[in-house]
Order: structure tokens, then C-alpha cells, then sequence
């Protein structure tokens, strides 16, 4: 079955394609680096990716960014840019999804831990994160000929931390991460929010 | 202590104004009918409003409103004015209300029972009002000079149902969701998602 990975070359995204490889025929699209490019902040070219792509069985998100930065710095532009993409890209590309995936098929979007767990400089992101998992909550009672629709909502990933010079003892592989998209995508799960490893 | 009630003229507002005026000296704000005025989903207008008013003790918002329709006819447009007004125009008060409220007081914020509770139609207001739990949390983190916030969850309301001629069997009486704000002004929470009777 078709899967369309956007964000496939992110250190999730890379994770989720290789996982549902080998059962799957993996459609890979991210912003500038995979086979098939798409902008989640850009309406228009959602559309565009659909349109080639065509019909798939299910559709997976590890796109979208949001701002990191402490409360009293972070500015309307800040926020709009945090809404726009991670928020309202995932939004629109579930939207659209819907009229794209096959009967029964299903949509998983990311959101993050910072959404129940926030730290200092999280605010955007835990707003973005946590309003996923509300829509994606009420889209499911929605969505038409039974597609499922679920966020993911990975830890601190390993890879990340150590990028960033972090300790990455607290974090998860991003392979153990992207378990929890591949039980997304073939498991019978709708309106959930998954916290890989729970 | 001055508390700023914006809102006031709504069904929760009126109860919250009516609940917290006997021990505190309550300022009234709303987009149309209270004395001061103020439409939260213009940054400039809730600007005026603090520049009017000045220093308060606390700020309580029981304004906002988000689209319900639907999730097949939620347009772009609905997306976006359910995220200027509800989601962003309260997010933006609480950012501008953080260099008004006194020291340790507190901004009281309102979401709503659908972000954990959706029904078919509520797609953009589950995403809003989990959005603000998420924004709450995380802001509390962060806030200066002892300030705490938090987000009154209401569930469904008596005079609401009534209004819209349903059954208010299942609702609360506006009187008693207003307890919820009170505790918040009153009380020590903070980044916390206040259900009223829970």
C-alpha cells in the first residue's frame, strides 16, 4: 500500500520511511531534499503534492516548525509563523488528505511532548502541539469513509539531543519513535494521540 | 483589588463579573455593550484597553469565539478567525495583560470542555481550546514577577443550552462554572486547566 512520508528526510521522518519500508511502497516528500518537494505552510503546494502523487493508502507528517524561544522574545511573528506551519500546515494537510486517502486509510500527524510537558521557552510550541492533539481528537469523528487520523507525539529524540550537544540519555531513538507512526498507520487506532514507548 | 473582566456581558462573564464583585472592585470590558470596550482579536484594541485602564490586579477573559461547523465546510476563513479570535486574541491579552497585572496576580483565561470532549462540528474549537491549555501550561513557566495563569475549561452551560433550545439536563449553571474563575483569581494554581465542579 502507498504511504506518503512528508518530512522524509528529517531525523523522524527518515526513522518512519525506513520502518514502513519494507511492508510498504513509501512515497518520501519534505521541503527541499526528497523525491517529491512540498511547503506544509503553503496551501498551494499541498495541493500540487496530491495532485502528482494522486491516490494513496495512508499519509504520514513528520513536517512542520516552531518557534523555541522565551516567552518575553517571542513575537506575533513568531507565533504566526508556529500557527502557520506546524499547526495550520498539519491542519491543511489532513484537510486536503482526506480527500486523497483510500478507503479505511488513515492520516498521523506530529505534535511533541511539549505540549504536557513544557519548559522555559516552550510556549509556542506547546500551544501548536497541544491544539493538535485536540484536532486531531475532534477530526476523527469527521473524517469520511472510515480513514483514521491520529498525532504522534514523540519524546526528545537522541539523534536531536546529541545535534545539539545534548546529553542524550533522556531521549529515544528515533527508530523506537517511529514504531509508534508505523502502529499509526497500520493499526486500528483513530483520534489518539500516541506517546511512543507508552 | 482591581480585576479586569473582559467579556463581562456574556452568559459565563456576567456570572464571573456578578461572582467576583462582591471582594474585589470589578472592571467591565467587552467588544460591544460593557464599559469599557475592547476586541480581543486586534492587539491594538486590547493595547487601548490596558492604556485606559492601567495597573490591575488580575485579568480574567471570558471572551473568544471560534467557528463550529461541520469539519467538510470548515473553510480557511473559519480556521482563521477561530485562531485570531479565541486562540490568539486571548494568547495576545495574556502576553500584553503580563506588563499590567500586578505582582503575584494572576490572568485567568477560557477554553472549553470540546478539547477534550469533540462532537462532530467542533473540529476548530477542540483545536483552539486545546491549544490554549497547552499555551497556559507553558506560559506559566515563564511569566514574571510571580504572575500565575491559568485556563477555565467550562462545560456546557444551563442558559446556553436553554438559548439554543436544547436540552439543559446536562449543563451547568453559569452562577457555578463562575466558582472556577473565582478559585483561579483567588487560589494558588497556576499553568493549570481549571474544570469547573471537577
Amino acid at each position: 500500500m502507498k504511504v506518503l512520508v512528508i518530512g522524509s528526510t528529517g531525523t523522524i521522518g527518515r526513522a518512519v520511511a525506513e520502518a514502513l519500508s519494507g511492508r510498504h511502497e513509501v512515497i518520501a516528500a519534505s521541503r527541499s531534499r526528497a523525491p517529491h518537494r512540498v511547503d506544509i505552510a503553503d496551501r498551494a503546494s499541498i495541493e500540487a503534492l496530491f495532485g502528482k502523487v494522486g491516490k494513496v493508502g495512508h499519509v504520514v507528517s513528520c513536517a512542520g516548525t516552531a518557534r523555541f524561544k522565551p516567552l518575553e522574545q517571542l513575537g506575533d511573528e513568531d507565533f504566526a509563523a508556529s500557527l502557520g506551519n506546524k499547526l495550520m500546515g498539519q491542519v491543511n494537510l489532513a484537510r486536503i488528505a482526506a480527500s486523497f486517502v483510500e478507503d479505511g486509510g488513515s492520516i498521523t500527524l506530529t505534535g511533541g511532548i511539549l505540549a504536557r510537558k513544557p519548559m522555559p521557552g516552550s510556549t509556542a510550541i506547546s500551544l501548536v502541539n497541544a491544539g493538535l492533539e485536540g484536532f486531531v481528537r475532534a477530526a476523527a469523528l469527521e473524517l469520511p469513509r472510515r480513514i483514521r487520523i491520529n498525532l504522534v507525539s514523540p519524546p526528545w529524540v537522541d539523534e536531536t539531543l546529541r545535534k545539539l550537544g545534548m546529553d542524550p540519555a533522556g531521549g529515544m531513538a528515533a527508530a523506537a519513535v517511529a514504531r509508534a507512526y508505523v502502529e499509526s498507520v497500520e493499526g486500528s487506532r483513530t483520534g489518539q494521540t500516541i506517546e511512543p514507548g507508552g
